[in-house]
């Protein structure tokens, strides 16, 4: 059976709630994950959406629905002082890892997105990128020069070109057999898309 | 106990949806459910954000969510010719029939947005809204000349001014105990706190 495809944005509340849940839900039907780290700045630029948190009204809303959506859930969640973030050091840190080991890389990314959403980490230094990966035994000094590789840069480009090509305008964004769901909430229609095989 | 408030536009989709469930859902907790229709155009100005149709990516994954989550729902739906809509025939309509009998103005709403959704009804034009309230014994004269009278006009625009006061930027919009839940997917946490009071 196809991989699901899950996009999501380093900085995204929703991302950061959904990717506590995705695998388990995929496991249940038998399915893998595919993790696709992706830069919501450049969606932005497709849809010309402004960011969530700088929208009269709805900005403030969300901050209040992150809180209560992550109570509901059951999922630790602390609001980042800096927030949003620009998210290029741990998306490229996510790429440059998975080419080795896909596994670890879905573990890095969960230490990240751990540290930036219960511990207030600033994840878009790229120092504290590279100290959270160097906590999971990957080579610091060697994913510091990654950081700024252009193999890796055009990489991250790549991904985020597909995901638009894709449709994907938000995040978290998952990719059931091609079909897709936009945000946390649509668990329960994906869920029933597993099940069923759509609906 | 305090009754849900229950905003929504007689062109948003999923504030059909909600409209077809809020009332079930409050009842089991013994509450009430006061309906106020508003103009979305109205919050588009201040939340400076466009209709959603008109947004590339999302108008069209929103087309496809629409008819996905209608089926989730198990509720009726075929999506309008003319898309969206000038909704101020229909909110005149219900708040005018609502001075004299809310029940009935609640009627009248189900019956509009089941016509518009349904059965491609264009009800922003004020005669098909006048039509479909004959129907239901509602007088079509005295309606006709309510949806240019001056008053009636202020009382929407009072409505909406309310709930951008309130903070309402979508559709559907729900207040339990003065706690905002925007839209249909928000249908889960409205339950636990109308449960639990609270979480």
């Amino acid at each position: 059976m196809q991989p699901i495809d899950f996009y999501f944005d380093f900085s995204s509340p929703y991302g950061y709630l959904a990717s506590t849940r995705i695998d388990a839900l995929a496991a249940k039907y038998g399915r893998e994950v595919r993790w696709r780290p992706i830069l919501l700045g450049a969606t932005f630029k497709v849809t010309g959406l402004p960011p969530l948190p700088t929208v009269p009204l709805k900005g403030d809303y969300s901050r209040r629905d992150f809180l209560r959506s992550a109570r509901f859930h059951g999922v630790a969640y602390r609001h980042p002082g800096v927030f949003p973030i620009a998210s290029q050091a741990p998306a490229r840190a996510f790429y440059w890892v998975e080419r080795q080991d896909p596994v670890k890389a879905k573990m890095l990314a969960g230490a990240l997105l751990e540290a930036y959403f219960t511990r207030d980490v600033n994840i878009s230094n790229p120092s504290d990128t590279v100290r959270i990966a160097a906590g999971l035994g990957i080579d610091g000094t060697a994913l510091e020069a990654a950081l700024n590789d252009p193999a890796i840069k055009e990489r991250l480009k790549a991904e985020v070109e597909q995901a638009i090509a894709r449709g994907v305008f938000g995040s978290p964004f998952i990719f059931v057999d091609d079909e897709p769901f936009w945000g946390m909430d649509r668990f329960d229609q994906i869920e029933r898309w597993l099940k069923e095989g759509g609906f």
